[in-house]
């Protein structure tokens, strides 16, 4: 697979490296709109810095990986889908419903591979999570609690134009209930505060969450977000059910353990989503070049985008009245 | 002390121990509406078998222990308080609102040293959570987070006198997060599934539940609950904060860690609360008895039953309505 | 049981609370070269304070527990079993092994229920691997490992009359080893060192020492000793085999784990013998009054203590000559 | 840096994809004693099949990875350092120490960088744990215990041709030792039994083994050895000081724990070298060329090698005497 890498910033820059450590695929070039930063991470790679239209337009790629900034996505996606190039999206495709209503309807007039990057899914903590689960290792699945915090909080200015919390953050943990529920989510409830950031109040938005979500069949699953925990990334989950409960724990660098005067001690977690999903971001790629090749969905796919996306609405709606709101209303 | 136990069934059996062990305390007498009971366990410590009345009237008697079923427990709590009898009551006081209010009007008219069973804050994995928050070990308290699961159901029959989830069970963990967040509860949202067992949901009573708290500053409180995990009593507290996290984990009888086949296997938790907080009640007697010495108000008391209760009415109430409850408006 | 204490002193006094607390046997009588000692510990538990003398004389006297010094355990031991009584001895019976061979001679000629204070056997955490190799849960035993490690170190004065590190600390996991590996021990190697305290050295003592003991079908089992860990109690044993591994952990007061800036932190382990063998004390009185009334062997008995001592003797030789001593040569 | 590779079997190709992910070496030609072997590896990475000869004939090469069987190091080593490459040498240089002294004088004669593949000190444990000790974590270090397990035993024509257990296995753990207590070792005591399986008795060798080391303060070192650990490879340190005790713990693929019937369960240690060494693999490699372009000498280097053989042949004369053996008597 020859593929196009669109947008050389932070993580466009994980994306290359992990492009370039898998066997079967070539990083054809790199865009972006400081050109400059293009031509530093295509000359890291050996990749070529071209413009998004040259991208569209080469035939010699095969497939592009979006990861420009958010107001993009839609736009590249679409072209990208009407070219025939297979698609790796960084989430979200929009901050709107509307818009990724669209992008969806080009994608299923032009239908070609496109995976969504909800890279959490690809953790191999998560995944053995998910493949005990559909063992049966717990039995029937009853409730789950999605732990999800930030070691530092963005600036408030990020913030404002993050489309919130909910659809910034919270998102990859709406798309992880999904996967692991495996049901039709019926309700959600949410509860704010800002807590951590005056500025982030300010700028409409809260720091710190529960969400509370409800299945067709009765399953809860909670969801706890802060935007700073000083000890690292806390990226962990359980799941409960009648045979037992599953928890993936956090990682931390080495198992060493210290135990002297202030107890016994070991390594905080790894501190932010680059360190911890390193791996995840190899096999995300990996996934999709499968996807690819196999003519199969790949592991998560613009639709869950928009399912995630409408639970983060229903969410803020809640935030903002008071109560639960059915997702049926949330159109 | 000279403490006369009403109620010689399970859990006053775990009482007359911890009494028996308490340097200070004598068991003086034992009443029981089965005789037979009262006889049996009060001539195991030395103790008389009596009446209820004869426990009110006699002089020698400094303190009463009410450990007999709920629908008692506010009768007798304003006759041992007219008495000028020092009270340990098992929580809870009444299953409604009004009942506990005439209650604690008796004893205000008759102030005596009234503890109520709320015997996890004298659990010491608690307790230490509790002294860590307040000695600010991880800054601001901003989110709390209680796990609380029995082992195993109880019979349909016993769930429709219980009051219901979160009046029999939930009622631990909001004197907890009561106790915890050391802040006024101003919102309760509530959700609930029955997914164990069919007959709890026909007697009207939900035996999975997630509830989240707002506190007054923004405080966030998540509590999870179940009738049934299967390996166990599930009592544990993840305490968040600006400094850091505090988590209160589960209990088991040894740390024998098997390495093998299956993989590396430690214990199960202690089964239930007979064994998780044997401990707990021993202390608890010890409160009672200091409290009673010092003139002191003991670590929870008669308004803490009363507060409690009112986040289970709320939490009720957001369960019927679909919304998240002001606790102003609980009267 | 009416059962009489020899010696008021620090382990006399926890073995008083373990005896208060068993319902079936009654502090009768405490004796103690310091009257006033045996007086203020008789008057606690309600018992009497009389010389050994009438201890030994008193027909309503079933059973004594020896907890004076160590050089008058043996005279004591020989003393209660020509007066007929049920012994529980501390450890050791005597230094050395000529003076404790006479005292197995006096037992052998008039046999009593004789139980020695290897109280290590008691703690749940070790009584649970014993079992789990009993139950063959990891297949053939291989190797022992035992870890043993003391908060801190006693004064040089102490280690000049405690007949040095292998009789007086070793001889723990001595017995630990034979009662484990349920094998004979063929030859021990020691290595020693001092590394803390000059002043042990100047005794003529080690301080850190490293012992391996092989038995007759080719178990290792690996001892490591300190007179100091300033974390605590360092009280470890891994058992492998051919089906797996079992590791005994520290135990700590609580299980509350703090997650911040230093980590992930724990408790540090329980301080020293009297917090992490609190349980096995009382159930080593249990053990006595049951071996007593049903006429059985108790855990650990006189023979028991003779050949750890056995093995400290060999330990220490190895020490001095540097090479593995065969325990057929000690006589 | 532009490498050759000599040996295409199961540690070359780990090689091989370490030098594939390092960004400045080249991996430009393989060879192998079976020519088919080293086209395979070397088609797979872009190098070139090429004879030992042409290696060293070859001025484009910089440098020369030896992986192949053991009897060849010491050639190939010093053919390396005669044609001036820089060489990373899989251990051993030799089994004996004679050979090795001999390739040991060749390097001084002829000065290249020469790094032995003690794979070891390049996990990220053992080096955090290393780094610890030099920080002075645990004060001065007094005790050192590594356990050191293979998941399954090797056949025993494989142990015939090894060099026993010390020199092949033990091997490792002696050259941590080394590395960890930064120190002479004066003296060495070895016991060791065929427990597992007859064959190996019968080839002459243990497969299960204690050894200590001392060292001129008198520190003591523990290292435990098997030949089979039915749940993986158990590779483990404890450091204990007077300020404290390190631990560095096995690691498993995922931290996913389940809590059901059979208890708390973990993972397994990862299985073996392969799985457990991958990283160190890669960080070697990193050493090497580091060490090359800045003319320091890499983490372990030939006189590593040395001492380790040294330590090994005391061990086997210990076992075979039944004494500790002085290392100054071994040359």
């Amino acid at each position: 697979m020859r593929l196009a890498l669109i947008g050389a910033g932070r993580i466009g820059k994980v994306h290359a490296q992990a492009i370039d450590r898998h066997p079967k695929v070539t990083l054809a070039a790199v865009a972006d709109y400081h050109a400059a930063a293009a031509e530093a991470l295509a000359a890291q790679y050996g990749a070529q810095a071209v413009s998004v239209d040259a991208i569209f337009a080469d035939d010699g790629i095969d497939a592009v990986l979006i990861a420009s900034s958010t107001p993009t996505h839609a736009d590249y996606l679409e072209q990208a889908a009407r070219a025939g190039k297979a698609i790796l999206c960084e989430k979200p495709i929009a901050l709107d419903l509307a818009r990724t209503r669209d992008a969806l309807q080009v994608l299923a007039a032009h239908p070609v591979t496109c995976a969504l990057g909800f890279n959490r899914r690809h953790d191999p903590q998560f995944a053995a999570l998910k493949r005990a689960l559909d063992e049966d290792r717990i039995g029937q699945l009853e409730t789950l609690s999605i732990i999800s915090r930030d070691p530092s909080p963005p600036p408030a200015e990020y913030v404002g134009a993050s489309g919130g919390l909910f659809r910034d953050m919270t998102i990859h943990d709406f798309d992880m209930a999904r996967w692991l529920l495996d049901e039709s989510i019926t309700h959600v409830h949410a509860e704010g505060s800002c807590l951590i950031d005056p500025a982030i109040g300010e700028a409409g938005d809260v720091d710190t969450a529960m969400v509370t979500l409800t299945t067709a069949s009765g399953r809860l699953c909670h969801i706890s977000n802060s935007r700073r925990a000083c000890y690292g990334y806390d990226q962990r989950i359980e799941a409960f059910g009648s045979a037992g409960m599953l928890q993936a724990q956090n990682e931390s660098e080495t198992r060493l353990r210290f135990t002297g005067e202030p107890g016994q001690v070991e390594e905080k977690p790894k501190w932010f989503f680059l360190e911890r999903y390193a791996e995840a971001y190899s096999l995300e790629i990996g996934d999709f070049v499968d996807a690819w090749k196999q003519g199969r969905a790949p592991m998560a796919g613009a639709q869950d985008g928009l399912e995630a996306l409408r639970l983060a609405e229903a969410a803020e709606r809640s935030l903002k009245e008071g109560r639960r709101i059915a997702i049926d209303d949330i159109h």
